[in-house]
């Protein structure tokens, strides 16, 4: 049988033209060609062209100026160097960003303030302290794809001149995103969630922001992240943002959306105790378009994970960055306030390649692993109010 | 006529080895097979059994337990954590560290000692301050190939119980390093300067030895390093290690000892009022096989480099991540002093593809390169005491 693969929101299958990308740099990096982009020879200099080429298409996809936009080795290194500017300083996040911005600011911060959510994890803006130096909420969460209100956390933000970021790790390529039009001073973004390998994101930085460089030495990125420049990289990452932009891929998601809504309607009415985390409808544009996160009462989302697993359907348990954790997800505790609820979840990731016949895939196997597990847990199972 | 490429220090063609491990990877991440490493599904599985299996092969190097080796964004990252380990505590480095050791101590260090260096470039390790809680001294210098008595260095600090790091990123497959031996608690290496990919490094750190994370988030790299694992580059720095392991690299720079020595020779004895900055034979051990630091009078560094960069011939000014830098080399003000020196200075990097009609092809056009510079200077040459 066709493996199903539904854990796009942990990592998505290269593109073609990201890889393309970079077997061409690696040949140039085998015959010389392609050298230190530090170096002023030619070999240095055909290297910062491609970085720089991948600056514009990464810059063009979040509509950001190329010179706003500094490479970094990943989305946690992007959330860990605005934490990092703010060190000593007011910082409010929150209670279900990813782990890299919670961490990082819980470290740093001088004070830390830490925002509830509601029962489908929308941040509670009005919340946010008048005297917050920083505030930063994830675009849309990682694991229940809700999708958080940015503008209205801007709006209340202008009036206290409060630095804005958001963690767009997950919405990049999903939903349509322009930083001019959110006002943020901050974005973090990911290659290898759109497409593009691991090992390369960015940070936006809003001309005229605060800003100090997290890695120390060297004059990279315009002094702001120091580390020799990686052209391979840069090259995959601006293919898939490329990729992306050509090709509309939120448009194509809308098509995606369906296959979720059409998953979460039929898990609600086919499996006997399962319950939905967030928000039902990916059309209505309060969630992201690939994401479903659902709980099994009586079962538990490690084994739930690997029973599909055993049916060729993949799927994970929270987010890959806390796999292996034992804790209940901060995510899931955050919203529901229920172990157990947060112990028995799943969430399924859609891609662009999702079709029906993978929604009917899950569903042909996902209800037999339900009840089985339900049948061998010793939890007491709760008849819905 | 072929190009003589003579700035393997900044960084070295990949190797097709590491090239054909990244390929494999590439297609693996394109077609599902390798996924995020943090998944406890098989395309997690897969691509955590690369990055351990590099691992080995990084540790192997080395002679570290693989344990013991965090894979970092590389050199930089695994330098500044080492310095942010030691946050507020006293630190000592040597005057000619690479700016990311200099700038990351200056940066955390609560006290810090900064250790000259005499005219070769050897720190006065004799200096190094009874309370120091770290001392940082590179294995070897990466502008003048300068070797430091690290096994010094570690005798003297047993007495005080100062922790030790060494950056060998320009050592690495050039000369012997074992950490064992060396009795070291961290070391830094970098997997683009042996024929690796850019973006890929690792800190060794010797067990029970101070730790703290610098970036802060997910479980990776048993919690010692967040941020998504990347199976693409550990699997071209695991093969890269694996080749240099099983080549004897470091017996084959003997040969490149030669060549550079060769080539320190005639260009004393045929270039009007060139100086040798560091040691003349790679020969002895004093500096590293391959790297040969030289200036000429009233001939500019930079324009020498466009100058034989126009000849076919690829040299550098310092180091890559100084390059484009109007400020003298902090290394060669340090041994030298003299900002004029400092000026002229050029750096040859020899790699294990350079021959001995490499040396002829500089020879050919050196002299007259700086010839031509020195008639269009103003500044009046010294005749040698």
């Amino acid at each position: 049988m066709k493996t199903t693969y539904l854990d796009y929101a942990a990592t998505s299958p290269l593109l073609p033209e990201a890889k393309e990308a970079m077997i061409r740099v690696l040949d140039g990096m085998e015959n010389g060609q392609i050298g230190n982009a530090s170096s002023l020879h030619y070999a240095g200099q055909n290297a910062k062209n491609i970085i720089e080429d991948a600056r514009k298409n990464v810059a063009q996809l979040i509509g950001a100026d190329p010179a706003e936009i500094i490479f970094t080795s990943g989305g946690t290194e992007s959330n860990n160097t605005v934490a990092n500017i703010f060190r000593g300083q007011k910082i409010a996040i929150s209670s279900i960003e990813h782990p890299s911005m919670l961490e990082s600011a819980k470290a740093y911060a001088g004070k830390l303030a830490i925002l509830p959510v509601d029962e489908q994890g929308i941040v509670q803006w009005q919340q946010i302290p008048e005297d917050a130096d920083l505030v930063s909420i994830m675009l849309a969460n990682n694991e229940l794809g809700t999708i958080e209100p940015i503008t209205e956390v801007k709006k209340r933000c202008k009036n206290y001149n409060t630095f804005v970021h958001s963690d767009a790790t997950q919405a990049l390529g999903k939903i349509h995103i322009n930083v001019k039009e959110l006002g943020i001073d901050y974005l973090t973004i990911s290659a290898h969630k759109i497409g593009g390998p691991v090992g390369i994101g960015a940070l936006y930085v809003r001309k005229g922001s605060a800003f100090k460089p997290l890695l120390l030495g060297g004059h990279q990125e315009d002094r702001r992240r120091a580390g020799t420049s990686n052209a391979l990289l840069a090259a995959g990452f601006g293919a898939a943002a490329k990729w992306c932009w050509n090709n509309w891929s939120c448009k194509k998601y809308l098509q995606i959306a369906k296959l979720r809504d059409e998953l979460c309607k039929r898990v609600l009415n086919e499996v006997p105790y399962s319950s939905l985390n967030g928000f039902e409808k990916a059309e209505n544009g309060n969630t992201l378009p690939n994401i479903l996160n659902m709980s099994f009462q009586a079962a538990e989302g490690e084994s739930i994970q690997l029973y599909l697993d055993a049916d060729d359907v993949i799927v994970s348990t929270g987010s890959a960055c806390a796999a292996g954790d034992i804790q209940p997800s901060h995510v899931l505790m955050a919203i529901s306030g229920d172990a157990e609820v947060a112990h028995s979840s799943i969430r399924f990731s859609l891609g662009l390649d999702t079709t029906a016949e993978d929604i009917d895939h899950v569903m042909a196997v996902l209800p037999k692993v339900i009840k089985r597990l339900q049948e061998i847990s010793t939890i007491k199972i709760k008849e819905p109010k």
